[in-house]
């Protein structure tokens, strides 16, 4: 019984990130995700309470997801630059899979100020762990000087966009995304050049 | 009596911005933003016909300026790594200067159909100019090989996510940000190593 639950609050909660994806988090009712889910409103509100509930349920898990790849590369054993490859690419893919991790993952100030606190907090340190591992990159030698907390956001921002981009039906999959993007990501933190070192000048435009 | 129209109109379309950056474009009223431009309502709609208008010319203004850097980068004589870096440059303090470009350049979809068609050309004419300048830098040897229109949206990606985290009364300012930000981006198109062909392989996550 309580694993057939768990397994109904899934799917809802995939309908739910379809709808939201497709119409927008401030223009889908609880009714249109009932019907997304094949089930009456009243079942609905048996589930989950309403939409921010339903929302949070989706960030939190796209969030799991996205720790827990992180620490599944971290454990693997190899190379930082692999580690960090294999945590972008997990990004992308979660970003993009099923389109579902991107709705949950962007509209985070949509949650009231107490769940989005929560989230924000798992977000954060998602982020700290990401930094860590370029961190560590840099003092093993395996990646040239940066300032790693820009190079994440970097690299976090240019992830989370390519679900503004990507479309299902073009040429490339969600993993070929994922592994391109993350290629091209990792490139910058090798090269030790001196252009990976800033250099200071007034500004241009 | 025309330049002054215009110039009055310029600090409007800031005021704007900066109301549209505050409070969200969805929650902002024409009376606001006449109050941040000092004028009264009735006087703001002799410049402006409304909000989506206000938006759309701040918008065009931001696509303006970059679309501008973009030509002083290509006709600058440089190599094309050095216009890369600069259009990126340019680009990020675009969208931190002020804090004015970001609004414009992100909320694209809250500008009704027809002048929503004309910013997403003009957009895409950008991005296009910037995969252009990318294709040459790989066939005149100074980049790597890479996939072209991927890389073009991985760095506007990291670029324009930077209004989404930067904080003008942080460490760093909008151009200590463009500039490492610039510098990191251009490494990953430069690094010519094993790393920069995508492997193919299973999805692991």
């Amino acid at each position: 019984m309580r694993r057939r639950a768990d397994a109904r609050r899934l799917e809802i909660l995939s309908a739910a990130a379809r709808v939201f994806r497709r119409c927008g988090y401030a223009d889908t009712s609880m009714r249109e995700i009932a019907a997304e889910a094949d089930l009456s409103s009243g079942n609905l509100y048996h589930y989950f309470s309403g939409k921010h509930e339903l929302l949070f349920f989706c960030q939190d898990r796209a969030l799991a997801r996205m720790h827990s790849a992180l620490e599944s590369a971290r454990d693997s054993g190899t190379s930082v630059l692999e580690q960090t490859r294999s945590v972008i690419e997990s990004h992308v893919r979660c970003m993009l899979d099923e389109f579902e991790g991107a709705t949950a993952h962007l509209q985070v100030e949509a949650l009231p100020e107490e769940l989005r606190q929560q989230i924000i907090e798992k977000r954060d340190a998602y982020e700290q762990a990401i930094r860590q591992l370029i961190v560590n990159g840099v003092e093993q030698g395996e990646f040239a000087a940066c300032d790693a907390r820009l190079v994440t956001r970097a690299i976090l921002g240019a992830a989370n966009w390519t679900a503004m981009w990507f479309r299902p039906e073009g040429e490339q999959s969600a993993n070929d995304v994922a592994i391109a993007l993350a290629g091209y990501l990792v490139n910058g933190l090798i090269y030790g050049g001196e252009l990976s070192v800033p250099r200071t000048r007034a500004a241009i435009s």
